[in-house]
């Protein structure tokens, strides 16, 4: 293969002219639209490109259809760190971009909506993404509105909170849903005192996973008040947290934010002394490896990362062909994944 | 700001020449090779490029500089799953890149080389990458050969397995010089039967891990045999395995293959009723959040992606700007951090 030093070497559109005998701007039909040329000329067309071994440059084309075939995704910290939750989410993002030829461009920026605009602004400017996927969804999310002005084809990972009439596409989870059923699981195994293990409630997403416990504990034991059960805090805080819910509040059963939380849940009942899966439950979110591996494997709450990120993908595919298809707008509802962590009724 | 139907509208080269008063030519150059324009041609130039809120389109950067700024990173499964263990470090040559106007565009490939080589013809024939990052090194690297062959700017995270003299950048972690460190640490506080926990040998990095182990239990415990305290598998099979080497080989103490199966040692010690930091010694391997989140924290032989993604760049940025510099060619030495999980003497 020739080195990009000595381009001219290249076939190129011209040649592949020459050789089918049709016009430069057959080729470059046959290419970009080749609903406009007939058959004929698009097999006299393809068998001139196969004979050269010709390989449209990516810049050339992407002159031609102002396109680049990359999809913006952001990475960087959240919350404080490299939150890498969302990164399965990445990897069937990029891998079903392969199968449509498109490949994700990371744009490494802050969590808040200007740094993220400001990138924006930038691949917007120099014609660099051809449309983006946003994750982390909040209330008044100007990056949205950014992107509408802009008319760049997007899809949200994560509902429009807030927003009642929302235009543009997007899908989500149901977390409530998820942490209704999970409190459910527990409260019909004879669990009453079921503490919540999760986030600081400082965003709709981590308020929603609370709400979903809150609402089946209200429906199903409204005897049992919750001021004491809720145990909000970091990562790092979670022996502590477990502790005390067992002492004070004498927990039986958690549901938790996501695996990450239970299976620091697990590790802390065992440090105190307590059987997880015989005399305490715990439910986790997001059915990850880690659920499955832990000892005893986690119930979770589960997601199909790849079921999202094909509709994600068809969103996009549709925005990006102009198909005209009304936008994509799912509330997914999760399964409940039950496993040894809670598979069990409590002693009575 | 204009819409990308409207390119026409948006200020361009010539624009700016015109205001500045020079030719296209300068403000190509004042862009692309400012050292070639004296200062105060610069300074005219950039007044220009101020008052018309110009910016230069990728892609006509790109055809002038044959450069699209885009630095090929793969993700994909290994050994079968997606493997997430080099996220961070794909995140940290996100972040640097941003600071030199770089972006990771990811390319999906399966493991082998020829499936990525496949997306480096693809991307190359393209002119659509400046330069790789190529992980998972291995011995008859393919990739090497091709990125070599088509003088595409690289570095390898992993060192040149088998190659006695190589040419090309690459940084790696002195991993049995790690498990070296972690096993005299258990050495000394008086573990004999000290198990190696890990993947299958199939690879020359697992094997590099194993022999650290080996190479000094070999020299302070010569009376110990090592048959009996390896135990490789899956980290589906840690919980068995770990079973096996307290019951089988009697193990105090477990060098891991990385902090994911030192964790789910952690979780089978506590469900076979041990105490680890107490009775049983873990060390990990990554330092990641999970090893400092664990219960105890474990101890973990820390590599910092920070630092290995600054010399990555550092060569990167080297051969992109052409400076001649020597290749990077570097095995660092890891540390050990060592936490409540390994950090006590066994009792008598």
């Amino acid at each position: 293969m020739t080195p990009p030093a000595q381009p001219g070497r290249l076939p190129t559109v011209r040649t592949v002219a020459s050789l089918a005998g049709v016009s430069r701007q057959t080729v470059s039909n046959v290419l970009n639209f080749p609903e406009r040329v007939g058959p004929k000329l698009q097999e006299r067309v393809h068998a001139a490109i196969e004979e050269l071994g010709y390989r449209p440059s990516a810049i050339a084309r992407s002159l031609a259809l102002q396109s680049t075939g990359l999809i913006a995704y952001r990475v960087g910290k959240s919350r404080g760190y490299e939150d890498q939750s969302l990164d399965p989410f990445m990897r069937e993002l990029s891998r079903i971009g392969k199968d449509h030829h498109y490949r994700l461009v990371l744009q490494y920026a802050a969590e808040d909506d200007s740094s993220q605009i400001t990138e924006y602004e930038d691949l917007y400017a120099r014609r660099a993404m051809d449309a983006v996927v946003i994750t982390e969804s909040h209330p008044l999310d100007a990056r949205v509105d950014w992107l509408k002005a802009h008319e760049v084809p997007f899809v949200a990972y994560g509902r429009p909170w807030g927003d009642p009439q929302p235009s543009h596409s997007w899908v989500d989870l149901d977390v409530e849903a998820g942490q209704r059923a999970a409190t459910e699981h527990l409260i019909a195994n004879g669990h009453r005192r079921i503490a919540y293990l999760g986030l600081p409630l400082d965003g709709a997403r981590a308020s929603a996973h609370r709400d979903g416990w809150a609402q089946a504990m209200g429906r199903l034991v409204p005897e049992q008040p919750l001021a004491g059960l809720e145990y909000l805090g970091s990562a790092e805080e979670t022996s502590g947290l477990v502790a005390r819910a067992l002492e004070d509040a004498g927990a039986t059963g958690f549901v938790c934010n996501h695996d990450g939380y239970a299976d620091a849940a697990l590790h802390a009942l065992w440090a105190a002394g307590r059987t997880p899966g015989r005399d305490v439950a715990v439910v986790g979110f997001g059915n990850s490896r880690r659920a499955r591996r832990a000892y005893p494997p986690l119930s979770s709450i589960t997601q199909s990362v790849e079921h999202i990120a094909e509709l994600v993908w068809s969103s996009l595919l549709d925005q990006l062909g102009g198909t005209g298809a009304p936008p994509l707008q799912e509330l997914l509802a999760p399964d409940l994944a039950i496993r040894e962590s809670s598979d069990f009724v409590l002693p009575s």
